[in-house]
């Protein structure tokens, strides 16, 4: 269980940080998609550590090898495996974790739930396991075509950004490594980071997604309503701590008339409150949402801890570790964000008589 | 798709508003549970409308009728059948909205998705559904024997409970009819509410929850974060916009070294930013979280909206609802909270060798 | 986990012989399907007890309620409760089988699983669940429209048909209480019943199954090919022993030169030896299969047996019970099918770019 | 869709046969199982082609190399992703295939369905899928311990093993490249196997298998029952035209008297018609059940078909094929069988309470 996401077109991932390699099955994926493969590893590059000075140093090649589903240039229809090769497995970097449980790291529970752990690198519960959504994100842009998405970093610390949403130019995104559209505040953002980072500490952040010309008609009633399902997919994103969708905690102080969205003779509406869903089912309208992020748990200065045995130990942080884990976690919500809508298009078309 | 939650301990729920009945098949709750009757139509009456002056006026039985899966006073390990009645199905009172779509509810997605709609107080997305959930989480919690869950009102519009959550005392939750364990705090939102239903208007609020006694290692990695599927259980719930654990979007401006959590020697941890979960596995420590309710859509003033070929048209509100959904919504809360630690409790029984 | 049957178009069904009511939720049938309620009841008069002198006369209205998920005659797109009543529970019928174990039955795994057993009539191992299956079954095949299926005895213990398939009058098969398309082999199964009812012993039978009008392409490669999941369906019925489909057990002594079947030029295929399934894939030929039933467990002669102590018993067989119960499970059997094919057909729906 | 077999203990697979190589995720395995990996392998090489002068003469290494989910050999509960490359991949070889349909394979209907194809080999339809199976089904092996599989050749063509069950030898199924435990009766089935080969022809087989030691209670009522999710486990094996267990096709012609196996005081029974199974539910007893394979379709003699277009075309049969499928799916059988009864072992952890 945990290792899926999506119910036809659906993710499963396997992979440790300090193993040979991790990877994922991708099914579900319709047949005749032509795949572009550079657009896949560009994806990664977003990702990859190493990338900036504001992230962590460590590298990783992050080649993405597709092993079958994909013939010709285009998606068979038949499950697509790949794998990303572990190039960074240092594993004598975490000889000083090996007996001793980090703070507000998933070590203890680890050892709890499964009797022992592979305590290299956070095994499993290292965001290393993300660069499999990334492919299986990049993946599902493909298919959507003609919905763009695009997440960005809207605060760090207590810097956030303060542009509306319809004024925010996207193509701005990529401009600057802390992936804020806006230049002034990116600077602020930035400097904050690298201030943080000299102290050996860390500090949390906010992406911002907008999802746009999503057609009407994606959700399932109930249970998995289609902003459920997005805040789940966010939630399962490492260091995630908040989703909020639409008029989000904001629109608790509202009220009722002023917060409905009234329509437009074309079934569009004259405000967006509801955040693209009304109903749990997608509207037309864009499609916006906010994902807190805590502060990585993974420090430079030494700390005090506790060991197996329940001795306290003091530990000398080390490793090469995100200052803040907002600038690479944006196209890890943005391929989040395309898994949960490939999976609602192909759930929709099931809804009606032929 | 959209009608079942949970892996194992499994509910699915059918039912319209104004329909015969609506009901629900519970599935994997364990054999030899002897279940208490009185504890389920208990939990349903906390629910019901017309139960104080600050809720709708409607009156439902809400009886819950067993068809199966018990004998004898103890759950037989087959799936539990229950129907409740809809006893005020007043059809006539929605001719009103039969061709117009109301702002911010989901007639006008219903009918986009599915070709037509039942119309009849909202049909399938009418929050009468949360009955059937009220139903499965009351058992979930007979199942769960030592873990408990209480929610509570802690904001309704900008009124919020200011107490640190192990300062409350959650006897005092059902003492008014807001469910905020504060009185005087409760007493300012209670007149809050009757104000703005004075006014036909609605108010948005917030629902916070603290579940305590859950063992260490409760939570699937990966995609399956026991806070994440929390997330979309509250998320999946009417009228919710948001939802926050732990720390929550506050964590976000906090710096690594103040927000991680120190161990104790006995592995209890001294903070708990991290709200009882990490790496998506419980911790043992206390499990919170907040969710965050928009106001109530439908108003009893008029309003201007549009039919279904597109025409404008002024709709005079009537009908009893709710001027704010947060009072009723505690138990739901509760049930869904019930609902996804019991499936995760059945989870962990297959985590290690025998 | 075991109450739900299908992926898309899902059955989930509960209920005891001898509880106030069995029922199900039937799943993902398409929004805007005319749904035909007497048709529905017809299959239900197929199944039902004391239709003829050859089945058990016990008596069961079965009348099929609906509560949900239809309105103004059309489907909605969301889930089809439905209820039947157990108007016949005389539960004092089993008190001679509490303590003990019949031969052959369910009842010492059901103890030995659960810790204990709703004994009265078999509980859940009743075969009166597979009312619900006809239930789905029925909705199926009004969505599926031009898909035809056709079930029928061919064989009552020895007495087999001898007719080849191409050759059956389908509209022969309601002419005799048997279900047997040939009147003088029904009439010889007939005798064959009666003799060994009046012996207080049972038979076994096979029944055949034939679809046709299947587009080519239902059917998922690997695990969930389209015979795999047919001999599921019908595993899963009460008394089932065997399943085989095309040349079955037959095609074991062919050599694969004589066992190819050859294509015409508009991809028919000469012979039809696949049963019209080729690598999991339906294509495009009549689908056919033979379901094995053992004799009914259940004997109106004394037997010994032992109790729940192991102590050796002897037990007066008494109730009502089929002497063969093939007759009845003809309907169900096509009430299976008609839950595979309607759910791989909405999985069709996904398999290529739009 | 159809990748992933199981509920708990969970194998999704990828892969085409001649792509650069399958592999598969293996989910559910508890922590703390000391793998074998020679022992994986062992099972590999008992599936491999090439291994003996009866079987297609290509050479794979199938070397399994495992990516994740152990750690210091040990299960770590977490995924167990695993590669196995196509280290034989002659593309060149299946020039011949491109634009015609061979006889009863899935070539037609993929197109159908997909709308083109990996034509290399069979591509996902390939019987190289089933080197995947093994490799869950040999890991699944070993968390089963004490359960005991074993299946064998017990016909090829009109050549059957006459031996009883309770005789059989299961320490001779290796001694013979047929593995049918019976000297004198594999060499028939040899000298047939080579006798059909000689004729560029293939033959059919029917492979029986055993499992002893299961505890009482594993299955699920109503549709998941044991038998059932058995038999789809083998209708989903390539080739396999049918399934019976206990007494099977043969139980049609039995009376109840006589069918039913009666009990002994300690709960097994006297007779085991009922294959180890009851309602669905194993009770203790042996389980044993027969598959039906087809003879293989490719043939190495040359045969007319279709083309693309519809055109009648002659192809030459050319490659390197199994002339019976039997002996190289003994071990796939026991994996399929494996696989199942891990799943149902870790769901029959959650049928009571603590």
């Amino acid at each position: 269980m945990g290792n899926t996401f999506g119910k036809l077109f659906k993710l499963t991932t396997y992979g440790e940080s300090h193993g040979i390699a991790i990877g994922g099955i991708l099914e579900g994926c319709p047949a005749g998609l032509e795949l572009d493969l550079d657009a896949i590893q560009e994806q990664m590059a977003r990702r990859k550590p190493g990338q900036s000075a504001i992230v962590t140093q460590r590298k990783e090649a992050d080649q993405v090898i597709i092993h079958s589903g994909v013939f010709e240039g285009r998606t068979t229809g038949t499950p697509i495996g790949f794998v990303i090769e572990n190039t960074n497995q240092k594993s004598k970097d975490y000889g000083h974790i090996k007996d001793s449980y980090r703070p507000s790291h998933a070590d203890y529970v680890y050892d709890q739930k499964y009797g022992f752990r592979d305590y290299r690198g956070g095994g499993r519960s290292s965001a290393r396991e993300t660069a499999c959504r990334v492919v299986g994100g990049a993946i599902a842009r493909q298919f959507l075509k003609d919905i763009s998405i695009h997440a960005f970093v809207s605060q760090v610390g207590t810097v956030g950004l303060e542009i509306p949403l319809n004024e925010i130019d996207y193509s701005r995104i990529e401009s600057n490594p802390v992936r804020c559209p806006d230049a002034p505040t990116a600077a602020k953002m930035e400097e904050l980071i690298k201030k943080v980072r000299k102290e050996g500490d860390t500090i949390g952040g906010v992406i911002s997604c907008v999802i746009r010309n999503v057609p009407v008609g994606l959700g399932e009633p109930v249970f998995d309503k289609l902003h459920a399902e997005l805040g789940k997919a966010m939630l399962s994103i490492n260091a995630v701590k908040g989703f909020e969708y639409g008029s989000g905690f904001r629109g608790v102080t509202m009220k009722g008339s002023e917060h409905n969205d009234r329509y437009n003779p074309d079934g569009t509406t004259q405000t967006n409150n509801s955040g693209g869903v009304q109903g749990g089912i997608s509207n037309g309208m864009d499609i916006y949402f906010n994902v807190a992020f805590k502060p990585v748990a993974t420090l430079i200065q030494s700390y005090e801890t506790i060991d197996k045995e329940g001795n306290e130990v003091e530990v000398q942080g080390k490793g090469r570790h995100d200052p803040c884990v907002v600038p690479r976690a944006v196209p890890i919500v943005e391929a989040m964000a395309a898994l949960v809508l490939a999976d609602y298009t192909l759930l929709a078309r099931t809804n009606k008589m032929g």
